[in-house]
């Protein structure tokens, strides 16, 4: 059993792999050689004044490799009023400001714990490496220009990512602080042999763009509809950076998976558990009629998935005319399967990794 | 963050420890200081020849002490055909011919990990704690002769958590093989101050007993309906040791949970969770029809539970006359929380377990 770190992994872990581990593993999930568990939460109060406790748990598992990864966040969140709006935020309670995510593998041949690491850079890479393998179906071959919103750290693996799918020969970064997105620039010019450009406005940022990637933290649109166009390809890492309108215009458009609502658990709501985008949801109802909280379908649920696209049961990009959009509506575990498997493979193969003796973690008594 | 083995948690985990925590587990969880997720399980193929792979997973958090516990197990499953019925058998496949199951707890004032440790003694130690504290709301106050059904290790826990809840004088073993009775009988002697005998047929076990302890593998009944007197406790860790005519002649009924069938993912099942009780059920009505499979839910579900008897909600014991029983129908991960947390406690008190850096499970990139 070995313990990675972020650093590690960020050491070797290239997003070509992670594509097409992906794209493998988003096969055998259709052919049903894979499986996935859908998210929970197990929410309650905590004793730190800091938030509420909040406990993440998916997990999803592989035939080939044959691997099943879970993953965990442990978390102390808080809920802020933001012109109008309820975000939630982590605090990183744990020591040393902290936060905790964990991707913990097992083997299917012996049952045994294969790895253990922090999810960080996973978890940035297979939201990229699920953008770009969209864009491998999806955006025009010859694509050449991206508009890429955002500075942050989405921002900053969706450069590789989208670079590794399609030939970029330039990428125009927009965000709103002029300071974010010249340092951004200057970060990730050495990544890729696109030339990367910090632009002033959303406008320059789009124009010429054959690909618009929204890679914010954003819970209101970044695009406008306005700005699809033939051709086009667009990609976000949240829903709401697009807006419906636009989501609705494009010609063709593909979501992540066809998951949505996770499993809330909250303590003092009763013993089962409620659908709900955010656990606010059930709380702001009050424990006599949580049960009455709604989760919206919205319209593209009824998209096809990304899935459906790598099978070939759904039609990639038609023409060179069409508009497209790949939604990445809500994270799987299948994806910390895939990524996570790359990630103990290679690991092993070039001996990176803290060995603890497996032995810990097994027993000779029937549990 | 430390590592126990269960020989160190065997070492200093006292029974009385386990029961008074469990009984304010459950009180949180009914004034909604507590949560608990429902068990679900990932059933997929496996490359290993020895059978298919299932992926166990529960938890649950308590305010006080502010634990969240994870139930892990990592297992090689067979289903054999045994007398007309369908068997599930755990094969030890990791190395060392050994099985895997683990618990790991987290701060739900910092996230951060705090422990993790094999499941197998905590688990033993959970069952029968839960039977203790039905007792100690159900048996007599002066029960003092305990008719025990098996010689496993379920045997070997109740001996001790029967009592210490009640002034047992005599226990009476009964399992169908002599040597295991006799060997049972040596092994625990030492370990409490009733007198422990082998007695050589069921009719001999439960002479003037005022418990009777079913704590077998058994998929049968081993307990007659006739056996129930007046002023008499039965309990059992699984519901079929009673038979339905059993649980239906007692005058006071208690089950443990009133969750039931976990969801299970399967491999080519669909993505949508399945309850069923046994994904067998599932994989014998084929992918076309396993949303069809039934969850049976029995007569006895619609008895209070054990939080409700530690609350008051439900009455325990009214008189010497009348006969009780506690059903063990399902385990929890609240189970875990609670003798969790009991163990992380005592573990830090007497310094033992391997310290891990928890730094190493740490991680300063905003998950």
């Amino acid at each position: 059993m070995i313990i990675l770190s972020n650093e590690e992994i960020e050491s070797f872990l290239s997003i070509k792999t992670c594509i097409d581990a992906l794209e493998k593993a988003y096969a055998s999930w259709d052919k049903g050689t894979a499986i996935n568990r859908p998210r929970t939460d197990l929410v309650m109060p905590s004793p730190s004044e800091a938030g509420v406790y909040a406990f993440k748990s998916m997990e999803a598992g592989l035939y080939d490799p044959p691997i099943v990864a879970m993953r965990i966040n442990s978390d102390i969140i808080r809920w802020n009023q933001q012109g109008g709006r309820t975000i939630k935020t982590k605090i990183p309670a744990a020591p040393g400001d902290k936060y905790v995510g964990l991707v913990m593998l097992f083997s299917t041949v012996t049952g045994e714990p294969l790895a253990m690491f922090p999810d960080g850079v996973v978890q940035r890479m297979r939201v990229a490496s699920s953008s770009a393998l969209a864009a491998r179906y999806l955006a025009r071959e010859d694509a050449s220009t991206m508009a890429l919103f955002g500075s942050g750290w989405q921002a900053g693996s969706h450069v590789p990512a989208m670079c590794a799918v399609r030939p970029l020969k330039r990428i125009n970064v927009y965000s709103p602080t002029k300071a974010n997105r010249e340092a951004f620039v200057k970060e990730l010019q050495p990544k890729v042999s696109a030339e990367l450009r910090a632009v002033d406005s959303p406008e320059e940022a789009i124009r010429d763009a054959d690909i618009i990637a929204a890679t914010t933290n954003s819970l209101t649109r970044v695009v406008s509809a306005d700005w699809v166009k033939p051709g086009m390809h667009l990609t976000c890492v949240r829903v709401p950076e697009l807006g419906d309108d636009t989501i609705r215009k494009v010609d063709r458009l593909v979501i992540h998976a066809h998951q949505h609502a996770p499993m809330n658990y909250v303590a003092g709501y009763g013993e089962a558990g409620i659908a709900a985008h955010d656990a606010i949801d059930i709380i702001k109802k009050g424990p006599a009629h949580a049960h009455e909280v709604n989760v919206e379908h919205p319209f593209w649920l009824s998209a096809p998935a990304l899935k459906d696209l790598v099978t070939g049961k759904a039609q990639g990009r038609a023409n060179a005319q069409e508009s497209t959009c790949f939604l990445n509506n809500i994270g799987i575990g299948l994806q910390f399967a895939a990524v996570g498997a790359a990630v103990y493979s290679e690991a092993v193969a070039k001996g990176i990794g803290r060995e603890l003796p497996t032995d810990w973690f097994l027993e000779s008594v029937h549990p």
